[in-house]
């Protein structure tokens, strides 16, 4: 049985998201699927980034660090888990960007039957989790993927809040997790990969 | 200057969005509203709702103290505040039933410019709140009515959750409210009665 | 390899939706499938079916005809294939009903990995067609299941109105479909069938 | 009865939604709004845009006729009328990343009560012109904007393909519409400013 092919493509301003990415890249190595961990191309201009401390700080310390994700990551990857945060309720401009630029995949029928999961934060509790990946998700119908959404799969995923659609985390002003989510991205990622076997073999 | 005329329409099954209800039939009149309280119509049979002691206890409490919505509520009222539990991240069918029955006053134009905002709850922090109101003002948008969604208008709206499309809540297994929201519905009320009133007068 | 037992579930007031069903029921014997074509029980009382003479001929010439749903098909398949009508932009109060009372399977995790997709009709060509498809799929989310859905993986879309989300069909006055979608919805049964093949053996 | 002062901002790739824009932009002074018809900036390279030589012919011909969009257009008006394509059922990451710029306005409560309405375009009948104006409007909730969606509300709303979200339209192969929107469009805009007038007087 050959191994997942499996992308963890994550958009970050100060390092939410990259941790959730970080957990999933791990869980998935667990897992004996083959993974790569890429950052979605930053869209903003650095004197927007140095208006915000910590947008700064993480930006500094992972652009050389993090290979930039690129349309052959998508057309390498079986299965591929986005954590990108939710911004007014959809996914940030930046990830919005790269996603349309899979258009030539998508001609070429290349998209069909990704396996691709979701995860996201926000600041408030309700501010747009639910609302991000089932926008994300829309896109994804689009491509012909498969979703695989948690759902409620797993006690992890109750644990983790209880979002079916993905594993979503608040933040609070100092950019801490308020909520403790690492199990519920650990189950996606299994769960993920999981549905991506059944596709691959 | 006319009073506002606002229904607050609900659906519980065991009491929380009768609470919420309540709520926002009380800051109505604060805000010198003329108000009506209904519930929409139970489908469930009698078999069903008694095998949830909760569920019996509430029905039982409130069947001959509210009165059951109608349509011609609909019809009276400027502005409508519905408070309905999530089921699979959309409406109840009962709330859905009742709403397909408005297709008449669709058909005469009765629904446009109603002015209307959503609550909601779920067992599960993200348990579909979000999915549920946004499914919801998708029919408002076939209705033409004016959506007064809270957004950010408040700090009562940040101290409830962050829920820019309408305050929600997230119920434990013994039925009690995790979170406080009363604050959020009373701003709720009185922002949908802001956006009222410009329409009435 | 076993076969893909495949429920057929619809609800239709004038036809439209059970015509789409057959089709549904004859592609999914044509690929092998153990098939059953049931409808979601009707809710609305006798005096307001008899009111739209379609309606009551539609409802008089398959009530005694074609079974009604329960959830046990639903507990019975591999692969549901779902065929109902917009009402303001999602699923009828009928259908909402009826995937409400599947809380008990849910919470069995019985729903889990069920292979589901849609279609839909409306009136108007963009009259809720995509709402109604996504705000059911986000009630698929809840129970774990697997959304089929047709993206663009084969000319039949295309040639159908090119909805991703699942068929969709505009209806005239008279009941008559404006589009030819019988290919749409032949190879959505198709797809439909063919990952559920890789979730059964 | 001060002018509602209405921006007309779009996003354009082969001219689609700049020939929407142009319209409603002609309907808004005809109605006697003070209005500014702005384009999104782009964000592809120059050397993605030189691929489609429709895509070309459109940049050239306008980028130095119409001017950019800023976030002080937004600060200027009461009313915006949004036209943009369908990008995978979701707003294209140009227009994302412009409205993602207005983190400041919002933080400052300056979007509430900004009277929002859009329009959209797609390849396909049903492209994801509905999913694209929901997801938009997601975001509306989020600036505590109010939405004048076309609803039902006129007869250019039915001749017009019937989309209560927004006016929508197909594209074929050589970039020309299949549908008559511009009536939908001018109806539009006329109700975004009646509902604008209700907030600014």
């Amino acid at each position: 049985m050959a191994n997942v092919k499996l992308a963890v493509i994550y958009y970050s301003s100060t390092g939410t998201n990259y941790q959730m990415a970080q957990w999933a890249e791990d869980a998935a190595k667990q897992e004996g699927a083959d993974v790569k961990l890429v950052r979605v191309p930053e869209l903003a201009p650095m004197e927007a980034i140095e208006q915000n401390p910590a947008w700064k700080e993480h930006y500094l310390a992972t652009k050389d660090v993090v290979p930039e994700a690129t349309i052959d990551d998508l057309d390498w990857a079986d299965a591929v888990i986005f954590s990108v945060p939710t911004r007014f309720g959809n996914v940030p401009g930046q990830v919005k960007q790269f996603m349309d630029q899979a258009g030539g995949l998508w001609f070429q029928g290349k998209l069909v039957n990704k396996v691709v999961s979701a995860m996201t934060s926000a600041q408030n509790v309700h501010g747009g989790q639910e609302a991000t990946l089932l926008n994300f998700y829309t896109t994804m119908f689009h491509w012909g993927a498969i979703i695989a959404a948690p759902g409620y799969t797993d006690d992890a995923v109750f644990a983790s809040g209880g979002n079916p659609y993905g594993t979503s985390v608040s933040v609070d002003g100092e950019g801490n997790m308020k909520e403790e989510v690492e199990g519920g991205v650990r189950h996606q990622v299994k769960r993920t990969i999981d549905v991506a076997s059944k596709f691959i073999n």
